[in-house]
């Protein structure tokens, strides 16, 4: 029996010149990732792939007056979900800035909603025009600290291997377990042995490194030192150098890249926010400011193209060459990076700046994800059980927070928000189980006077986390995502004054990159409108329930010792020692 | 269920530190390959595994006063077979030249004895000390101009697969095969699509070598001229730059190889001799070369090293990381690039220059490939059937032969030998299945003036050939081989005079380096006297029956013309004409 299929045939005899291409782009230079530099030659397409170079008979010549042709860009690391977008609205929102293929890690709807969730995205990736290709997440709860939508065991990522598209395992968060020779996460990396196995260690090095790079870890994308990188990077790690919506680690990584180590980089997102996106762009920025940064336009391409593909065993991506599929920028200049036109396998799909393929949003298969029974007011009643209080403080522009011991305010035997002196409630719900559970407690440093936010994006659980200066706002703002099945949302004086619906998940939204940014705008005038003084604080109320990172966080358990990690009471015996 | 083992767990426990290593080597520079320098560092190591740097408790420290570490060598591309050694043999020859792992195609012995061969190829390289990786033999047969031993189809390769040592598709050398869409080698290649498949196209270029690529060909091992190479690399195929004991050609391709494109390029051997091995080295001696042909050091060795492991997708060799196998070389210097030192999986195997390890052969399972009856004198009777002889020439140090029309020389109604005139009788009798067929005909150019010489060492079938001034003494030594089952014949005046016996499958030895050293120049120093002119008779005599290659060769079929891949007739109607 002959397994191979007429398709190749014709490409054999395309690229022969025996049968017309589809596609012959004249006239131009292409970035040659191989040899490392600029060539001129004519590229033949056929069937979505580059089948050879020169002169040969084609269905259209394309001329491409002096322009350079430039390989499809690449994230080798990001999270979908935090776009917000529907991932075909995601294509659309970075196929015009020449991303043409990303490696997600669903690690936030697997917390949500599980194998379904994943495959959810699976299926909502197919034929987007992005080819996404996905790592299993493997933490799955991040922490047992809180209460996630789903648990991944080792079987269960196993499972996802039947998949093509899932290409190796997702960053390997728990590297205290790793190191510790914590038996599940072991498991997991060891079903995974002789794929690629991504890993995040920030600020990791000597023995530990050792210790977690023995287990078979790949890369890291927490570097945000040159002298951390430089010591992962000899250490045998692939150093993805990020430049996201939540870090932008390249100005100092910059240094890190030589013409002699630069096949060890690739340029990543890991976080995008839609209003990144709207504004700045994709990989096409990033590889700008690498250029601006002094790492030359070869190399800067390389690590969005080729690096990647090859980090990741993705041998038809990454490059322009017969064999490869025919992802390709029209540049009009190298260096500014400026893209003028995309063709992904071959097929015009932005132009000027815009995406030329229409939106279709495919929402099937995805479970209910809002388990959530309406809240009432007693379900945030703090019963007074002491004279002072743990508070949450916010740190401006960080995930860390501080802890504070403040005096209760009381009233009928209730501890109680003090907006006046910026002590708010806050609480976190469980929404996955309906296991009517809560967190309760109160932070400084979000500045409402008055109303409620809530938000069902909550790293990493993304339970329901609600904030307020008053209880019926936050009642309100929280009942308000429990009919949207999740978003965001503001709340003042018993009504629901802004939204932003994300159903998908209670992650992402249906609407156009577009709509979300104008939504994410509302919610956080309406925000600012209450008072708010922080400068993201849908973002910063995200990471509250956050319960890894230190110092104190709050979950659907109640205040969580982020140092520590293990709960800790909301009322303290004693007064704070004044140092 | 947890599938991870307590191996890895005490691994994790060395690289902490919290369980001693094995080794720790001290007062050395690592090449470190990912960063391109070298690097000042302990190195430690455990269960044969590279556990981390830096100073650690340990059972025993190496002092190497300032010695260099570098990875263990990587011959990508070789043919085991040609070295004549059993493979444990070929270990213990190597790995005091740094050679630690090995990607064998296990072409020839599969031509003789199909995957039973490829089994045999495979349990004889279990714990020998070397890490032998194999691709499975995509040619076999290599023509249909002869009878080869065994057929492998699409099926037989694809139940390769279940071996994790076979890691792709070996040198398609049916280039034309891919350019035209033959099904069944089209086949071949799809299953094993998403692995590697290496490429074997010597002067393709254009939309020729397009439409080889375009069947996802990742290599090629026959660059002989630097455009060609160029133009094949920037097409995206992997550059193995070949130096060994058939074809040198790192002299006109180490101007290739730059700063930028260093990464797509390896060093390779393809075929090892036994001379070769005993007085050149190995892998050692193409780094050494690479470097006094101008390429830096690091880079040199990165094409003996990291280059081979990231193309194979071998992860864990080819560097010095935690992670990594422990296979390192001590050296006194850079460049020169001295080995004193061999280090497999933390085991020294190889110092001064000797293999500390035993020689083990293992010759069970396979099976016997002699299947000759005895030859008679009437089996070598030509009857006269014209005036005029189709005669082949040999062409000193090339494959390529000539042809000659010459009158015939005609004894009782049979064409001759005739000494004199330097016209010999070639013939080649299939040894594989008993058949009794064999192809006749006369070579000009060997020099012989009595006796005769056999092999059955003869690409791509290796049946059994043999050349002499005497067809008696053709006889003898035909029949003396068929007693070793294999090997290399001399007779003369009906006696035997010299062998070098090859019984696994008439291609190797199960002597050592040494005796398969001396054997061979005894074989040869006798066919010197027989008169020999040619400088290496029996290679010469191998490459006689490869059909594929211009112009006149023999197969058991009879005479083959190499340009038109066709039987032609011994006997010719007319007088040649003269130019």
């Amino acid at each position: 029996m002959t397994v191979w299929t007429d398709t190749l045939k014709q490409r054999i005899e395309a690229a022969r010149g025996k049968r017309p291409v589809d596609l012959l782009f004249k006239n131009c230079q292409i970035v040659d990732v191989f040899a490392g530099v600029l060539q001129e030659t004519e590229v033949a397409v056929f069937d979505g792939q580059i089948v050879g170079f020169g002169e040969r008979p084609a269905r259209e010549e394309v001329d491409l007056a002096g322009a350079i042709l430039c390989p499809g860009l690449i994230d080798g690391h990001l999270h979908l979900e935090s776009s917000m977008l529907h991932p075909a609205e995601f294509a659309r929102a970075v196929l015009p800035h020449g991303t043409t293929s990303v490696v997600a890690d669903p690690h936030e709807i697997a917390n949500v909603a599980g194998l379904p969730g994943v495959q959810f995205m699976l299926e909502a990736t197919e034929d987007i025009g992005l080819d996404v290709f996905f790592m299993a997440p493997s933490c799955v709860p991040a922490s047992h600290l809180e209460s996630s939508g789903a648990r991944l065991d080792g079987n269960d990522l196993q499972s996802l291997q039947q998949f093509s598209r899932i290409i190796g395992l997702g960053e390997v968060m728990n590297f205290p377990g790793v190191i510790e020779g914590d038996a599940e996460i072991m498991d997991k990396i060891q079903r995974f042995c002789g794929k690629v196995v991504d890993g995040h260690a920030p600020g990791l090095s000597g023995a530990g490194l050792d210790a977690y790079l023995s287990a078979g870890i790949g890369s890291d994308h927490e570097c945000t030192r040159l002298a951390e990188a430089k010591e992962k990077l000899s250490k045998g790690m692939f150093i993805m150098i990020r430049e996201g919506s939540q870090a932008r680690d390249l100005e100092n990584l910059a240094p890190l890249v030589t013409v002699r180590n630069e096949r060890r980089c690739m340029l990543v997102s890991d976080d995008c926010h839609p209003e990144e996106l709207a504004t700045r762009g994709h990989m096409d920025s990033m590889v700008s400011r690498a250029m601006n940064l002094g790492i030359e336009p070869m190399m800067a391409i390389r690590m969005a193209t080729r690096n990647p593909a090859e980090y990741f065993g993705l041998r038809r991506l990454g490059a322009i060459a017969p064999g490869c599929q025919a992802d390709m920028l029209v540049l009009t200049t190298l260096q500014p990076f400026h893209i003028d036109r995309v063709y992904k396998a071959g097929k015009l799909v932005a132009a000027a700046g815009g995406c030329l393929l229409e939106m279709v949003v495919k929402t099937a298969g995805l479970p209910v994800t809002m388990k959530l029974s309406a809240v009432r007011l007693e379900d945030l009643r703090i019963e007074c059980r002491g004279q002072w209080l743990r508070v949450i403080r916010l740190i401006p522009g960080s995930l860390i927070t501080g802890e504070d011991i403040v005096r209760v305010v009381e009233r009928n035997g209730e501890a109680v928000s003090d907006p006046q002196n910026d002590l708010l409630k806050v609480a976190v719900f469980e929404r996955h189980h309906g296991s009517g559970r809560r967190g309760l407690g109160f932070v400084h440093g979000f500045g409402l006077r008055s109303g409620a936010l809530a938000s069902t994006v909550a790293h990493d659980s993304h339970n329901l986390v609600v904030v307020g200066a008053d209880d019926a706002d936050m009642v309100t703002a929280v009942n308000s995502l429990r009919e949207l099945g999740g978003g965001l949302a503001v709340a003042d004086r018993g009504k629901v004054i802004a939204t932003l619906p994300l159903p998908l998940a209670g992650l992402m939204s249906t609407a156009s990159l577009q709509e979300v940014v104008a939504g994410n705008s509302k919610v956080n005038e309406a925000a600012a409108a209450l008072g708010a003084t922080v400068e993201h604080p849908f973002m910063a109320l995200s990471f509250l329930a956050l319960p890894v990172i230190p110092r104190l966080k709050i979950t659907d358990y109640g205040l969580v010792d982020g140092e520590q990690l293990a709960q800790v009471p909301l009322f303290v015996d004693d007064a704070p020692v004044r140092e």
